[in-house]
């Protein structure tokens, strides 16, 4: 395959990180990097002097040798910018959270088709060894029936300036729920509360009522004193517990559970009788070997295989749209303190 | 002080415990131990020989001599067992929570007030170590305004087969909150599911929300695979985490947080003016040296403390009642998806 | 079988655990519990009202009723107390150590052996659920060969009066290690310091050296702020970590290592070549459920089973002895800082 | 100042580290990297497309604008190299340890005097956030007098083909234990054991006697499971525990200690009386805040400026040959058991 030219706007916080993965990408050319403050052109410019650094994106819009665009710039310029790349011929990997409303990422969705053009939105995580270790497990049936999803995503800071903790962590559990359990869910109800700003959510509560009896919850949080980021699933006959932070043995499987006999009519009795029949099992712990490759090499290979074989996306445009659909029901839910909101 | 005559009605799970801080208690004599099975009666009698075992509380009632009654019994059972001791002339010490509605609860405080007895329910927590520093703590300011609680409190059963989750493990949470906070909280919303038994939420998250945008959330679980107990009590100044399980060092407090320069007319504006008005402190981490004394052994001391001295529980009837009130709102809320119930 | 009635001589830090123990094996019966302290004998009294507690050990000796007795003294005082016992025709279970000298400890066995009675000594580590299946996974060969075993053992205090760092904690690690490797170490090296007292270590590092290339290696310590009681065990197939401070979870397996491929000649040769041979694995990694009883009551346990069968005791003063005599030579190393002294 | 011309002799696993802090060290340019490696070469040549790669050193020393050079190849080279960049009148920065014996570093150290350069050692460790501040610590009194260092530095490889693992790892605990106790010990007393390889130590224990009865203790070992990066400063009035493992609070401030009230004739005795007289504190922990700066871009700094001002750096020639002497005694020990061995 021929090296794609391609072009990151924004550069701040997830930028650098994306052109350094390009870098090692052999397939891969960062022609452009574009971004409206100057100081950090400099800086990419003095660790990469071959790159071209442009203020304006339309040097790159207009470029026709450049194929790809990523686009790392604050939420509220994704719809307007990766439009113009679409409808510039150029293939798209948006930022997460794909744009700031259903409305607009249904559009783009619509663009990206009549453009015949990649649109793929970077939930990074999805493409971790541990999440992948996770769907393949959950897949396997060896957890059982899923009976919960629980995630903790907490730390101090950064905040956002744009969007409130739900919509900067949010995206990582939804998506990731979504992917793990293969289904998105019916109804959310979320609660939070502003402190450093009355405009913008900064300690959130999330529930999602998924299809079959089965809750996702998300604690996500810019005020706690310690980095979070764990996730326990819940299934019938085993446990799994991802914790993100640790440098290895990220992921735990428990053999422990919860056995009830049915009663005869099917269903567990009350009393001495239905305590009787309930069992608990606390068996091995096994933490299975995880790869330790960048999350975000894959992405950028992901997204290149998709450009070059024309296959959607694990991380389309549409598993996008999904996400925003939730983040915006949590808004109008925790508006009305937790009253559920039917997707 | 001359020594209590006492009983100990019910010896499941919990009045082991109690006999056993019965005897270390110098001023308290364990006169009769009352429970339905005689193979736990049996134990107590190969441990404690001088003890009368009996299957009636009737027994323990009757009898003049005994002076306070200790009621370890199934929840269903508190009313009852506590109303008949409080009539009989016993001072009562009731298993937490103190009913199983807040309609028996105020019926028992005013019989406890006519019969002029101490009635008290024993939420242990309040009396550990680390609760009364954490209540010192947040007394002194030390945390500046209080933003949010989160509990986390969830292990592998066990299972109480009459009452769900919020019931079992939500007491210590709601009872330590309101004693933190110094106030009750206005609304409550909470989310469940129930999975062992159709009946019974054994997977919920309650939300209290108190006066003055304040969050505190409590995830209580009976199906996770790992035992956790953490508190988070987010302040504008520091920031407190509890780590129950740990055997040293379970209260940090961080001198972490987010202040912010507010604009002249009093608020933070948006923008990248607001952001640079956002500074974020991450200090030192100090970990209070706890005293190691078994709460419940406070616990009965406080109790015959308050039937010398006449002088109302830390844990009262009233503070009993106020936890069982969230407990039936949180029920209520479930059952409609988290739409939030006031108090 | 019948019960078997019992003394304890000593009730300081282990003696109450034994009585506690005692209590709960419906094959035994404290008949007395011996000790100088008189508030220590009232508290047994309150606890226990049904013991006979005493202040000379002669009472118990006297009492051809009883057959058992359980010497849980200062070191200084084992050999005596032991052979007045054995010499009354009692059966002994005697703390750790079993004396203070290998010498005694011989004349000790010699004298059980003429008396035809059970002398065990109180290793209690080797009847951990833990260490149990530690044995089972060597012994397995699931490690494969064993490269080296590795314990640190400290805490702040508690300090022994008569004996230093090692006599007081050492005794574990040599226990479990001759256990788990089913053979004595040939040679000792020893360091140490005294800080508190000038006569007696209290910070100390002995290295057992066992046939075959293998070194086991004991840190022991009541000089330091946290509490640590790890044990590494290296293979060359498999890595074992016991942690025993860990609620859950206490042993981790993981299927790492380092494999070479040897030479035509058999051996691993230097420079390049050399390092192409080595290979690492990071595998897997399990932790097996471990059960959950006292080992106290399995030492009790076990004990009358010898006295009932006549079999020898897994902690046989054979056993015994080959501890003390590491004691021993680590006490001639460290004053010679580290000089290796052959066993 | 104006920017200093360097080179980096070395690409392997620290070179590349060095390399991307002088791109980010303004004072700094990187003009030739230098290794026998073509593939090295272009991995380097990719990401730093203005550097210039060569395969000879002779390159580096020819050309009269580079003023200092870094060494980071395999330790029997340093020698030649370094010598060769005096001789060549360039500053010099070698990757620990110095050199492959204490002889030749004396050598070094002369030539460099001689040709006035700078001769820099790269200890790294004491240029982190937490050495500094440990040293800060232990210079304030505030841990009284020190009673002890001990270390525990393993990990499952990786192997030097070299250089066994004490010459390996020994290196960063020597010199902070020298950096801490602003002094050089006495005496070395070491064991050790080869598995993989006959030749090589791949696990060890070394034992440093400072003055003042001080022990300082390393484990060293090459096949751990497990990755510990752990230091206990013992104290008389204080005890820190450094978890370089840790994210965050790597370092803790115990207010914990033993305090012997001593005899009138000034020294405790033994006994009861001796007893009565310790007394164990355990209070506050304190996890004082760290800077987040990377060591190695201190290290560089350092580095230029000494070779502006002259001034003899932290690391000089003197500081890396104490530690080559320990490791020379070191391995004396090894091969007699653990037999000390005076410096």
């Amino acid at each position: 395959m021929k090296t794609v030219q391609t072009a990151v706007i924004g550069c701040g916080y997830w930028g650098p990180n994306l052109i350094r993965n390009l870098h090692e990408e052999p397939r891969a050319h960062v022609r452009y990097v574009c971004d409206v403050n100057p100081a950090r052109l400099e800086a990419i410019k003095r660790r990469y002097p071959s790159v071209k650094t442009v203020a304006d994106s339309r040097a790159v819009f207009d470029d026709p040798n450049v194929e790809a665009v990523f686009v790392a710039t604050p939420v509220e310029t994704h719809f307007d910018l990766a439009s113009a790349a679409l409808k510039a011929g150029k293939h798209v990997l948006v930022e997460k959270p794909l744009t700031d409303s259903a409305a607009s990422a249904r559009k783009l969705i619509a663009l990206a088709e009549r453009c015949k053009r990649v649109l793929m939105v970077d939930h990074t995580f999805l493409f971790t060894a541990a999440v992948q270790k996770m769907k393949e497990i959950v897949e396997s049936g060896e957890l059982g029936e899923i009976y919960y999803i629980d995630s903790v995503r907490v730390n101090l800071g950064l905040f956002q300036h744009d969007i409130n903790v739900v919509w900067d962590l949010g995206p990582h559990d939804i998506s990731i729920a979504n992917y793990l359990l293969d289904r998105a869910p019916e109804r959310v109800s979320a609660v939070g509360a502003s402190h450093v700003s009355r405009q913008i959510e900064d300690v959130a509560y999330v529930t999602l009522y998924y299809p079959g009896n089965l809750l996702a919850h998300f604690h996500v949080n810019w005020l706690a004193p310690v980095k979070v980021r764990q996730m326990l699933v819940g299934g019938s006959r085993k446990m799994l517990l991802w914790n993100d932070i640790e440098p290895s043995e990220k992921i735990k499987v428990y053999d422990s559970g919860v056995t009830v006999r049915p009663m005869p009519d099917g269903r567990p009795d009350k009393g001495d009788v239905y305590k009787t029949l309930i069992q608990y099992r606390t068996g091995d712990m096994l933490a299975p070997r995880l790869e330790n490759i960048e999350a975000l090499s894959r992405v950028v290979a992901h997204f290149l295989d998709c450009i070059e074989t024309g296959r959607e996306p694990l991380t389309s445009g549409r598993v996008g749209l999904e996400v925003i659909r939730v983040l915006e029901a949590a808004d109008r839910s925790m508006k009305m303190h937790g009253e559920a909101v039917n997707l």
